[in-house]
Parts: structure tokens; sequence; C-alpha cells
């Protein structure tokens, strides 16, 4: 491959927060504009409620991008993506809303109410062991197939400029309400809404810092963060967070993060539990484990700096049984 | 007493639609402006998730409308409120918002959640026995002891017009979304925020038919309306909806109610767990028994007419244990 070409098309991939703005475009009408809400705490606490969204987690703003940035006879071959369960959904709802044919590979153990979410919106579901089976390569088979395209979770241009939408919501709440600068903090599996946040923010007033938080023993942004280059942490590790599980930031989303990213916290399994009984309690909002991590991590005191906090509530699809847990 | 000052003395205690843009004007930039959210359903259903509200209630609207409207004087001698819960509440916040005392008379047997949030807001309670003792006497001996101003939970002008301010945003946003006509299903006890929200939206577009809805046993709005007049049900009636308890509509609800009101619904305890149970799995907000009972009689089929549904959540303040019940 000659140099200059991969250059080219390395570069091309990053994105950018022009890429943002144009996804704020295509994504506008079809999503809900989700409410910055005022939370209770000692730290001024604002909770970005997006667990209100279309599917219940921000994955639809970048699967809507991904889908309205193809052209229509690609797009009319359909779309493929792998994914535990939130990205899976807002994949099948982003078809659906231009009515193509989604092929989702998930995991035989997903949290059934993804699995059932998924299906309604009218998405094929094709399941795999994730002890055996490599979903990518699933995916990939599929799509030579069928000629469908592959939407990536996290690592595309596309997905993270579209997630990216999320940031320009806080930029425009947060100035109406006079706040001059904050720190948000972002669940991050891949890190996908951590960079698209970080890139819609980055340069602008109110001046937000972004931090990303993970379940504690899952802490590879962490990990690499201070390592400088890209951590692997042991793909076995368990945790209650299901859509947090990815072992290592992704490539693309990494070469944003990297540069932009303030800093990284954790929160164990039980702070996330006390996190989501507390939205509950304090702000009638469901979350799932994953989406409540950042919150976890605020009200253990461990988010640094000063000034107001905006915690994004990334998703809320938890089964019953364990809300019911978190509950008891 | 002289028949036309007993008149004029009565009509001035009549809310009116005026009197509901004058609160928008009080309560503005101290409440949550909450979100009109899709919902998942055959008829097209909108959400009013004012469970997202400050206190998880209405019931700040109203309170700080009444706070707002008093004199420095009057005000500077604090205020008074009976209430199961969610009014204690937003009056106690209401007060803390303009620095003044509060008092709160509330049932012993009230759910410790609303017990402690309103003692959490600064007021102090006075607990009573809802089986021995009356409320409205215990507050009037407070209020004559020391100069406090009775805030009552629903029948007075003032109380039901910024009740009211939740049915301006309704039709700010049906508009926004294009739709011209709509039904309102609003929860009813005393019936002050469907009171409000008929005058709001009266001979406006959108053009909005407002339905109340009660627990199944409860019924005395529906029975009212039936009658021509207020009707009792039987004050020993038990229902899971504990916000909504009133045996009868309050006397000045009613004088706007009979004309406004296009009609009432009615919902079980078991649609009710099930309603609170599909807003968590459906669109991850927490309702309370009787802030759901809007919704069980929508998912249950029972709202009249054609056409889109908004359905007002208008509580969220549920003891976990009770929300364990719902979900399992």
């Amino acid at each position: 491959m000659w140099a200059g070409a991969s250059v080219r098309s390395v570069s091309s991939e990053i994105p950018t927060r022009e890429g943002v703005l144009a996804a704020a475009t295509r994504v506008a009408g079809r999503i809900v504009r989700t409410p910055l809400l005022p939370g209770r705490g000692e730290r001024r606490l604002l909770l970005k409620a997006e667990v209100l969204q279309r599917t219940g987690s921000f994955k639809i703003r970048g699967a809507l991008n991904f889908v309205g940035a193809l052209g229509p006879e690609q797009r009319s071959r359909g779309v493929v993506a792998y994914s535990s369960g939130n990205h899976a959904q807002g994949v099948a709802a982003a078809a659906a809303e231009y009515g193509i044919g989604a092929t989702i590979v998930m995991p035989s153990d997903a949290p059934p109410i993804k699995l059932r979410n998924t299906r309604r919106a009218g998405a094929t579901v094709v399941a795999y062991d994730r002890r055996s089976e490599n979903r990518e390569e699933i995916a990939a088979r599929i799509a030579a197939e069928t000629g469908a395209t592959i939407i990536p979770p996290y690592d595309h241009r596309l997905t993270v400029e579209g997630q990216g939408t999320l940031g320009l919501e806080l930029l425009e709440d947060l100035g109406a309400l006079g706040i001059d600068s904050a720190t948000v903090v972002v669940p991050a599996s891949g890190g996908g809404l951590a960079a698209g946040i970080a890139l819609a923010v980055d340069g602008q007033h109110p001046v937000l810092s972004v931090v990303v938080a993970e379940p504690a023993d899952h802490d590879d942004h962490r990990r690499s963060i201070v390592a400088g280059e890209r951590v692997e942490v042991r793909p076995e590790t368990q945790s209650i967070c299901d859509a947090l599980l990815q072992p290592t930031p992704g490539a693309i989303t990494w070469e944003v993060n990297r540069r932009l990213l303030a800093g990284a916290v954790t929160a164990s399994d039980g702070e996330v539990l006390a996190a989501m009984r507390w939205a509950v309690e304090e702000s009638r909002l469901v979350v799932e484990p994953g989406g409540a991590v950042g919150l976890a991590a605020y009200l253990a005191d461990a988010v640094p700096g000063e000034g107001p906090v905006v915690v994004v509530l990334s998703g809320g699809n938890v089964d019953p049984a364990l809300l019911v847990r978190a509950l008891s």
C-alpha cells in the first residue's frame, strides 16, 4: 500500500467537530432533545437524561447519522451491526426510520429486554456465543453475502460524530443556564460517546472538561491515559455494566480521546447499584448499570476539579430483575 | 351576610385563564420545563413527564404561585399545608425558595419517602392519625397561632392557576409538533391539576379535551360528572394510589371541571401496577401509583375518542418497595 494513500485514508477516518455539526442536521427531528435536569448533590449537579432518548440510549444518534449519510444505492442494501444491546436497538430503529433492512449480531446472553426491543424494531437478530465466536467475523460474512453496510458501534467517524450531537445540546443548555465551565462525566466502553462529546465541546464556551467513567475493573481508558497508549484489560473481567465490556479503547476514538479527555474515574458494582437506586428515588429516572457509572463516581465524590458537574445518564435499558436488585 | 358580597366573593375565588398566565410568570425559572416524550402505543401517545419536576410532582407549580402571590408581610409569617405527601414537598420547596418557614400536617402513614423529602426540604412536619384526627382543623389551629397562611392542596384559585402552567406547556409543545387536537388524560384527586389544565387550554389551539383519570373505586369525579353535581365516594375505600384518596371533588375545582371536563376514566390497582412497570421498561420513568392512573387507562384502551393522547404522569414519589412489587 502506498504510504501517502494510507495516511490520507486514516486522516479522513478521524471524526471532526464539523462532522458533529453535519450530524446534528441529519438527526434533527428524528431524536428526542433530552433534558438537562437539576440533581440533588453537595456539588452542583446536572443530569443529562439520555435514558429518555428513543430506544433508551444515546446509540440511536450515531446510527441515524450513519444511515443518513449513506447514498441511496448503498442504503437500499441494508445495514448490519454487532452489539450487546443498545447499539443494536439504535441501528434497528434507524433502519426502520429509513425503511431498510437491519441484521444485528447479538450475544445470546444479552439482557432479554435488549434482545426483545431489537426484534420488535423489525431487525433480524443473529445470536452468537460470546465465549466461542467472533461477532465481527459474523457481521463481515453477512455484509459480504448481502452487500449490507456494517455500522460499527463506536470505531467509525460517522458513529462518533452522531454521538457528539449530545455535546452540542450540552453547550446550548449550559449556556442558557449561565454556566461558564463544568466537568462532563461520560460512561465509556469503546469511547465513542466521550469522543463525540469531546469534539463537540472542544474550544467552545461554556468551557467543558470531559472525563470518562468506567467499571472499576474495566478501566482500560484510565489505564490508557496513564500509559499514553491503548491498554487492554483482561477480556474475561466481569461487571454488572453489560454495556461497558470492551477490553480496550477503540483505535479511532482513542485518536480523539487521547488529545481531548481531561481524565477518567471508576466505580464499583456496588456503587453502580447504589447510583441506580439514587436515580429512581431522587430523579425518577431508570438507568442501566453502564449508564449509571458516571453518577456512581459523582456520588462517591470521585469527580476531579471544582464547579458544576454534568453527569451523562447514557442508557436505561435494564432488566426489571436487576432494577429490583438495586432497589432491595 | 349580604348576598351581593357573597356572590362577588365566590366569583373572585374561581380560577381563570388570566390567572394561569400570571402564574406562568411567577413560576418561570423556578420549575423544570418538563419534556413531552413520545411513547409507544397503538394510538399515538405522548407522555408529559411531570415526574421530572422539582420535588417529583406537579404540586410545586401551585405552591410557588401561591407563595409568590403573597405580600411581603404575609409571606414573612410563613405557610402551613396539609397533605399526604406531594403537596407537602411542593410547599416545603416553595417556602425554602423564598426563605420562609413551612409547617406541614401529614398523615403518620404517608409513604416514608414523602415524609423524608418534606423534612429534608426544611419544613416542620406535624404528624396526625388519618383515622381519628382532622388535618384541616390542625392546620387552621397552627395558622391561628402563628399567623401563617394556609396553602390548600387544590381548592384555591392560586393553587389551581399554578397547576395550570402545565397546560400552557402542553399547548406550546403540541403546537410545535403540528398536532391539531388531542385528548389529555389527567390524574385527579381534588381535581386541581385537571381544572388548571382545562382553564389553560380552554378555547385555544391545538384543541385539547381534558379527561380525568381516577382509581376504579375512587371515581368521585366520574360519578359527579354523571350526576351533574359533586358526589362523595366512601372515604374508607382503599387504593394503592395514595395521592388520590380525596372522597369528593373540590368545591372550587368542581366549578371549573363541571364546565370544562370532557369525561373521566378509571383504572384498577392491577392496571396501575402494570402501567408503572410499563413506564420503567418503555420510557425509563419512575411513576407513583397516583401518577400512573392515566397511563393505566390508556394502556387498557379506556381513553375515549380518536387521535393523539397526552398522558400526564403527574408524580413519581414511590417507595422502592412498591416499585419492586410493580416490577415483580
